[in-house]
């Protein structure tokens, strides 16, 4: 294993020798070799179009991908030696190739350029890294609909602005989080259909003289078209931005279930129990026991958001075709899928551990008045006009406050003077059970309607969709 | 027109008076009054299903719709007297619902709240206005189609790192911008798949106990279906923040054709004029014509940038269901709506009259060496590996550079010193025409390859896609 | 009151009328009139370094001051009316200046540019709002130690991770808040010294022939100093990212407040009462009591962030010296002017009302295993290595938490078969008086020491730092 | 050198074993390890303190410093064995130093925790780093100056709307480039002021009961003053937004300046020369000198500004006082470092060599009507008032642009037809020389004034300010 040509590329046009710390500065191989099996998977492809339409001689194309298939195996094996020289990972590969077989490597870069062939190999990674997006997305969807099937009838306080609000159940709580996650989803689908079109051949800027044909590298790669314009091509980096924003989404809906973790997991809410193994210690209070995947995956919500901001103020105001900046697109890229992949596979880990402690959520949604809508709906159901209602519990939940009890807590005769239409059966109305039980429409808390909400989704996710 | 009922929302359970200052603060009427229209639209179906399941009389729900169409109409007339006091667009047109028709008002609000009735309102609100951006945009697509076309042979130069590359036709340029739109056409309408789900019914948080029919409110409205979750409902603001991120990315793209128009309008440049009527002068230097309208669109998008980031650090980890803080949500979306709406329009309005300067055009081509890649091509033709090609043709550019002379105007004994392979043919490939021609394949910018492209646009647009 | 010359600045040199939708897209009156003020004293400073300087006779100096006056007078009262024909602030008060005064009004211009004008009238604009904003800076820090001070014993529980970490004061709490609001002050002044230079005279670009005296103009502005560069002077709108970017700090800081004020008024923690005027009902739950105010500022972080991302990305990559681009800076900054001072202003309002339930505090405090530090640390004072003592420390809590008590309930026998250096004493460090009253070096939380910290903190803001 | 004590931390409260993914996925050590030699500095003054209040033993302290000295050595000589099972630098060490010394290592810790740990080795890191930042300013400021002397009066044309608008020099235009850097300098030096401020003492959140000295610590650090709240000690990130704001600012800068060199560059403009060193070849046209290194610079700017809005997003909502969330502070700040000080760098390495073009500067300058505002001065001069003279200026320029010809060109006759007050003379004013050393007041760009504002700019940087 050794490394090759360390000459400038283009050296001939050039009078002075690169200056080193210029080379490092430009140089992207550090970070692009991460592309090396895309990159060698799309010349493979490319040389066999060139071989079918008679640019390349069949020697030429086997020795090719021999070639390329011998250097795949060194970079797998972490044998291969990249070199700043050589500036990123397409050159450091073709220079291997040229090393390893001769003049054939040199005709490999026949009617493509860097611009495509780069734009081509991002398309490729991201194509497959969104295949691996869905794969823990599907691992923490199941996790949820699991934990949610044994919890659709566990009473907890629903709340709004983190008060009190109506019982709901802790398995509805947690399909509003499939919910999120299932939109997640569809975007990343939808995104795929704009990755997954083919920009080699555009070559530098304009397409290349030589009788290549776009729709066989398309098909052999499994694009499902060649781009429709050349210069657009080597341009295009809405894709990037597109996986981004969803990626962004993603981690916002991620960092509202730590949120939502974080608060439950105080000794305050006290909802539930993170397993010790998603936490940890401090250096200082022996007796901490810190929720530290639900903080780290909301602090990373943060760092995509970023990334996202890079890449749109990145192509802002480019003029077309390639310039030199859009280098800066594969890091935070990349960063952004490694932390999409982490957190969600931290989170499919993380979630079937998590214990529900019902009796504390049970009593908490006992307090705060939870049933006072219900109140309101008797009061409605019995004649009054909604508002006329809602004023009308105001006063008994100010009574109730004055006095500290809750409203079922309240007499008959105490409640009556709100309203002479309340009758003994209100009371059923007050209790938790009853007031879950009613919302039993498509969307409701109802146990019944969670699990055929459960049921539904589940359907759906082995359907594929 | 009278400005009614003065109180605050559920007052009875308030002992104190609320801060003036604190109830304009909190307010949001003097920019969710923009929604009157969903808003009255929403309620006049949530209405009629009530009526429908029985929970309104008929007569009920005939007086409120006509009290509804009513105000519809004094809001459309400005007669309509908004109230700081009665905090949003729904309370204000409540209020005023019960002033004209007594008691049903107030029924009206059954089996719903401001938390799911607001969510329906935006998407009511963004389906319209994507309806509007598709307009938009097909007027400046076939725009640049109708430009494009006569220009599908005007030669120019294609650049890359803003350093003449290759020959290229205008209308293969012009193709770019359309492909770019043509990729923000398909992410609205997968956009507006996620916005089309209905929350009514929602209530609060957690579904209502009406015997509610959501299937039916959905079609009256022309939802696709009821939303799923009733907490997701009333908290999920990704369509909000989906449809910025597509307005964002188009916004760079304008950014983009921005930077180009401002290029080509330079003195050194000098390809393109913008007609007057997109132009402003100076205060003080009276020679001046500046291209306002580009600029100020590529200013712009920062803006709607900037509002992408608002919204998702806003929805960054608030606690389900839902809070205050989304009130935050609207300003963002609908300046992002109005600023796309009034680019596009800009742009569609002076695409058409920009004109080609084609001679300065295709005497910048001439320069720069922009054939430099065919005589390369031609040396491949005749047996030289690509690299060595590269190598050689680098060579004879420097003698250019040295000698100032283009490559058509070196001899061929010159030619011939970087390689034997070169024949007095070679002067075919170095002109402009020629080299243009030469890449025809699917994408390229062979003039009757981008004539063709233009049509399968066309046709493309016509089929509604 | 007139609206005046209607026709389009420079008109001599455009063939073609503007299209009535560029006019109104192009102008920016509508959002720049809020500088009026500005502009008038800045043009009046103008006038007299014209007159000081001869070129402009006293007459005419003595005609504009009366012309603009009268205008600035118009203005305030309501009365001037706005043209969008006239594109701007700069040229709306121009016009009617010449209007009122005739041919002296056309030569205020003399000598100096709308780039040169507007990045005057923004500097004199946003060094007027910073002193606002420090007012409201004061009232809030005062109403922060107000409350801190009859709070510094007051404890409660101190969380890392919102797990109790150590028992803390509130006034302790609290004077954090104060801290970082005085760098916030800090910043803006920092920032204030960058504002505070005067770029009137840079003219169009590249300064002017006329023999002005721009350490006139800039001592009768109260600026520090004449800008150095006539190009930089009419570009640079650092001044604006650093001041939106000084905002986004203090709107970071106000959501922490805020998430603290909302998860504290929940019913799980309910440490605080937030007064009624500073929150709102529900629609639907007539018990809620929503702490509207805390919510809304946290919401409104993201909007401030927001702008500055679009003003960062509005300068992006753009060449010297001016650029219609720039008219963008005026919406965000003012936007983030108004949120600042509002989100201040609530606060300040807010903060002298909250009432902390003290017992609910110190019953937070007791639970947790708040002093298991303490006991730490008492066992290094006997002698035991820090590391050791924690991980002695963390058996006792294991032992805690498994039968339900905290580390002062268990018995000295407990405690000691954890180590032997536990004797009758430890109970004292067990304590939260003997613990919180420990920390008492600079910045920490014993009660003598928050006193101490509010007396130094009155001081440095009687002193105006 | 071996790899210490693998076993969790505060591993005794815990049931489970860590889950060896969670294990990587919350481990900081990979980036953290380059605060390490900062980490080793704050040891070391926390053991003196220690020492010198009598919490250690001076022999203690003895070993520490040495275990240490050698640990510093051991990292800086790579031998040192970093384990992600110790999580952090901060671990790492301590079981190193414990390995080393014994019992004595595990004293280190008291009176101190991770919390104000890692917020003291941060704030020493970023004012080493800013060092670094001042002396890459120095060279580039420098840079700049040495340029621009000798083209204080190089005539090239000034542009607004990137249209020509006054004659300029090339010696100006730098020093605007100047004046932004001296901007950036007094930023980070403001910005110094908030880091210098030591937070170790503050321990978790509360300090500590230990009788510790943090004046003495400060001092022994080089810090000005502890800083005045322990809660805000551990919570505080603000010091890095600042700094990734003023960094933002500062790529902002770089980018305009990329963006102006790569337009200079382009056959159109052809007004500079960029060094072979800092440019780069393309792999497919053998002609193409591309401006890799502006390119680059210019597209790293929304880097920067991505991780700005990482942090402001990170720390929105944050209650105090340290999460875990905070972890995800480090890589965007370090990365930010790096950014900033690399191009930086490049910027300074390349500026010596940019070859200004005088020639197409001049004739670039002499094309545009540069002069135009000249003539309306002109006859200003002559009485007419600026805004009338602006119109016939307009009128003049009309003619020129009918007839091909610049005002210079045009005949006495001519231009009298638009005013009677232009005499022979008028040609001295259309002149490039004239305009340009007419402006010679503060900020304008007459060459004596450029020379000027560089020697006070040569003496400023002199004296260090």
């Amino acid at each position: 294993m050794t490394n090759v040509n360390t000459e400038k590329l283009s050296s001939a046009r050039f009078a002075e020798a690169t200056d080193a710390f210029v080379e490092v500065f430009t140089a992207s191989v550090d970070f692009d070799k991460r592309m090396a099996a895309q990159d060698i998977q799309g010349s493979i492809a490319h040389a066999k179009m060139l071989a079918k339409t008679g640019i390349l001689t069949d020697d030429e194309c086997a020795a090719i991908e021999q070639g390329l298939t011998q250097i795949a195996g060194e970079i797998e094996r972490g044998e291969f030696s990249w070199s700043i020289k050589q500036e990123d990972v397409h050159m450091n590969i073709e220079a291997r190739l040229t090393d390893l077989i001769g003049i054939a490597g040199k005709k490999l870069h026949t009617g493509r350029s860097r611009n495509d062939q780069v734009a081509t190999d991002i398309r490729l990674y991201l194509r497959s890294e969104i295949g691996q997006i869905e794969n823990q997305l599907n691992c923490l969807q199941t996790a949820i609909l699991d934990l949610a099937e044994p919890n659709a009838g566990t009473i907890m306080p629903g709340f709004t602005h983190l008060q009190v609000a109506q019982p709901i159940t802790f398995g509805h709580h947690l399909m509003a989080w499939f919910e999120m996650l299932q939109r997640d989803r569809e975007r990343f689908r939808d995104c795929l259909k704009r990755i997954n079109v083919m920009p080699l051949g555009a070559a530098a800027l304009a397409g290349t003289g030589y009788p290549i044909d776009r729709a066989l590298t398309a098909e052999l790669l499994g694009f499902s078209r060649p781009s429709a314009n050349s210069l657009d091509s080597v341009s295009d980096r809405d894709f990037a931005i597109e996986f981004t924003a969803a990626a962004s989404l993603l981690m916002m809906h991620l960092s509202r279930f730590s949120e939502e973790l974080i608060l439950w997991s105080s000794a305050q809410f006290n909802f539930i129990e993170i397993p010790d193994a998603f936490c940890t210690g401090s250096s200082i209070m022996p007796q901490k026991k810190n929720p530290d995947v639900p903080e780290l995956v909301r602090g990373k919500s943060g760092r995509v958001t970023g990334h996202l901001v890079s890449l749109l103020m990145l192509m802002k105001s480019q003029p077309l075709a390639y310039n030199k900046d859009n280098q800066e697109d594969k890091e935070p890229l990349f960063d952004t899928v490694d932390t999409v992949i982490n957190c969600l596979r931290a989170y499919a880990d993380m979630v079937p551990h998590i214990r529900a402690k019902k009796d504390n959520m049970y009593q908490s949604a006992k307090q705060g008045f939870a049933t006072a809508t219900d109140l309101a709906d008797y009061l409605v159901r019995r004649g009054m006009a909604f508002r006329d209602a809602h004023e009308a519990v105001g006063l008994a939940v100010r009574l109730g406050l004055t006095t500290g009890r809750d409203l079922s807590e309240l007499t008959l005769a105490e409640l009556r003077q709100f309203s002479p239409l309340i009758d003994a059966d209100v009371f059923e109305s007050l209790t938790l059970e009853g007031s879950v039980a009613s919302r039993q429409h498509i969307g409701g808390t109802a146990p019944e309607t969670v699990r055929e909400a459960i049921r539904t989704a589940r359907q759906a996710m082995a359907a594929g969709s």
